[in-house]
């Protein structure tokens, strides 16, 4: 878990969640084979006693999940507001405490009604406040640090090896990767990484975020909001997210493993240092 | 789009969206390449006037998108209340009207926000009601029909094909494919099919579901209220839907790509009569 700030005291009443389970499977020549699964959980967050959400999730790293969504959708704004989380698994319950109550949480909880995205976008209304205020710097990105960092990347991912059916997030620094998770929802992934900024007061500026997940727009606009000036994902874009990525200066890199990859925005800003024979190859 | 019901009319105010735009990107040689990105956009389901939830979608079937939605999410339970689907994708929005009042739809709406998860899990509760009620048959399902099946399937995922970034789910029966969709969220390709179904009055006992994406608890609850009894999918499968199949009596097969399956559940409600040399292979 996250180291905890001075303002904030932790509280886990339950043990760690596994991540995987066996289970046997049947395959096409008819042999019962021995499987890993990712687990799966319902977490439902409270602010101040309050239900907020329900999320299903994978459960590697319930409080930096919960604040990571909490800020990601704007329920607390100042690290100095938190008192306390206390995740309980026997109850799947992860309660946040803050220090003042937070304002109209009532009519916060009846906006999100209107534009949450429910289990199909995402809190829209809420997440694209403050985009206008976001400021990133120009990234300055060697392509020869991307390879690195795509061939460290490759000892991560260890539920996918394992079971499968996880996305992963990592919070890069040139080639090294400086927190890794994954979960069963990909926004999950990304939330957990945020909380874990939030809690160290981690610059975005410097890093560089990877994503087994698609580059959709929310995904693009968490990043931002995490002030992270790159964005490299396995998969593909989507119309939105390049939009997004456009509008608030990250460069956007996709289809990226082993040799390969896409940059959909921000060519400009990569050294092309370690170029292969010209392939032209999409 | 789907035939109306006598019920039902349909008033579609805008042009078709388009599904994929050309944009150029750059590789690791530095070329710079024409692509094709899946098109993404917000759509707001409005219940009588009332904005519901906006789903970012990539928008090729809005008006069973927005039925599905509703009828799984449990807005609207029997068809004959359905009045009529207008979409407008001037304004980005699906408007659907039913002859009653949907009754406590403020208390259902108030309730969202406990158990919603945001863009990363689903609608749990709401979801979840009437599971007790579904009573699937027994499928029976040959291994050379789900070859056949598994090769039929290759034809479709177009957007995908040409873009990524898309997850793709099929309604089927036997080898055929009665419908297809492709979607940004995957939640949004099954919601779509469910509305057409809903709308076509279509059994689903005698159908497979076919999905790209993994086969997560709602995945799992989402074909059971479909009354579909088989789900096939080309990825992985988490400990929910697992423990969900097994509940709801639904034969779940993972990891469908060629001649390769993983039968986690019902594996003797198949028939292995093309089965390959024994290789034992996971």
């Amino acid at each position: 878990m996250t180291a905890a700030t001075p303002h904030t005291r932790f509280i886990k009443t339950s043990a760690e969640a596994p991540l995987t389970i066996a289970v046997t499977a049947v395959d096409e020549t008819g042999a019962v084979l021995d499987k890993q699964i990712a687990c799966e959980r319902p977490l439902t967050l409270y602010l101040n006693w309050r239900p907020i959400v329900t999320l299903m999730t994978l459960g590697a790293r319930p409080e930096a999940l919960a604040l990571g969504y909490m800020k990601n959708q704007g329920f607390i704004k100042d690290l100095a507001q938190l008192e306390s989380v206390i995740v309980d698994w026997a109850v799947n319950s992860a309660a946040i405490i803050t220090r003042e109550q937070t304002e109209d949480l009532d009519k916060k909880l009846s906006e999100k009604t209107v534009t949450t995205g429910c289990g199909q976008g995402t809190v829209y209304g809420d997440l694209m406040a403050g985009l206008d205020d976001i400021k990133l710097p120009v990234p300055s990105l060697k392509q020869s640090t991307l390879y690195g960092l795509l061939r460290n990347i490759n000892d991560y991912n260890d539920t996918y090896k394992n079971a499968g059916a996880v996305h992963g997030c990592g919070l890069c620094e040139g080639e090294q990767i400086r927190s890794f998770v994954e979960d069963v929802g990909r926004h999950n992934a990304v939330d957990t990484l945020a909380g874990e900024m939030w809690l160290k007061g981690e610059a975005g500026s410097d890093k560089i975020f990877y994503t087994t997940g698609r580059l959709t727009s929310e995904m693009v606009i968490k990043v931002a909001k995490m002030g992270i000036p790159v964005l490299l994902s396995r998969s593909g874009v989507t119309q939105m997210g390049l939009e997004l990525a456009q509008q608030l200066g990250i460069t956007l890199i996709a289809r990226a493993k082993g040799r390969h990859f896409l940059v959909y925005h921000g060519a400009e800003t990569i050294d092309f240092n370690a170029t292969p024979g010209k392939t032209g190859q999409g």
